[in-house]
């Protein structure tokens, strides 16, 4: 369902689970640009009416849990702060072709990609960790991570036809599990 | 309250009342813009938590107005599409100062008064057309266009004194009546 290539290695759970204080600094981050990304795509293709109203349904929720992930760090004593990225991301966008619609498509694609991956993460932080109420939080949001893996390839299917969609997504799926592969092994939603 | 210093002359009523739906296509980019102009101070101040909640909270509330024109929109028939803005943003933008934090006051203070121009804007359409759905909707959004100028202004005090803040505030403004005198005549809620 989320179109992943490979699964994360069991390392990053263990790297990550005595550093959850860091790990919920970074996810406010990731919801902060979650919620950029659809609003970057909503100005871009802003003539698309269908695919603006998702896309700021998207902003929305991505906002709402961005003040989510900051109430638990105010509530824990935890200062939010800037942190230097994996290049995940950053190497996942060189994967867009310059060229529209491919360029929409892909867009589209490696924003659900990004989804996915946190949300096979969360699946992982909800059985994994012993922190009952960070469990909880992230099971609350592995469902809507995993819609909006769902809504973002349905919406590269307005850009171009959906086998073409399907034969792009396979590409980039394995781009990003090679990517998570390279990436630098800090504590990170994507390292 | 709004802090401008000058009225719209009555000659901006009399040009967009005959064009209402084309003002209404400016107006879902205007929401569109506030939207974003709001999630790119949060992306530039992201450190300072009081100031990102209440920004998101603004992200959040333009977005709903967006879709609330383009439901508009929809029900009448009216093709939402690229609109040329007139210069005014631009200008009014390039007011800026560069060095922070003299930046960040601007920024908040050039959102702020676009903000107080929505809602005089808006309180003129709502007793001034005699499309009565508009002029309710126009209403409806008056009072939080007016909320979000005194969030704004109050937002810049994060980043200079109090004093300070209104005094540059006061120049803005100026410059802001002077961009409106001389902006092109269109028919859009900024001209």
């Amino acid at each position: 369902m989320l179109h992943l290539k490979a699964s994360s290695s069991p390392k990053w759970l263990l790297r990550v689970k005595d550093h959850l204080d860091e790990l919920l600094v970074d996810h406010a981050h990731c919801e902060k640009k979650a919620a950029g990304t659809a609003m970057n795509l909503l100005f871009a293709y802003v003539d698309q009416v269908p695919v603006v109203r998702q896309l700021a349904d998207i902003v929305r929720e991505e906002l709402e849990h961005f003040e989510q992930v900051l109430d638990l760090l105010q509530q824990r004593g935890i200062p939010f702060r800037r942190l230097k990225p994996t290049s995940y991301a950053r190497r996942l966008h060189e994967q867009i072709r310059k060229l529209e619609p491919q360029r929409a498509v892909d867009r589209l694609l490696v924003a659900g990609l990004i989804e996915a991956r946190s949300c096979e993460r969360f699946d992982l932080l909800r059985h994994g960790i012993e922190d009952a109420e960070l469990a909880r939080f992230y099971d609350s949001l592995f469902e809507s991570e995993a819609r909006h893996h769902t809504t973002y390839v349905q919406l590269a299917t307005h850009f171009a036809p959906e086998q073409e969609v399907y034969r792009r997504l396979d590409e980039l799926a394995q781009a990003e599990a090679d990517i998570l592969q390279q990436v630098e092994p800090w504590v990170r939603m994507h390292s």
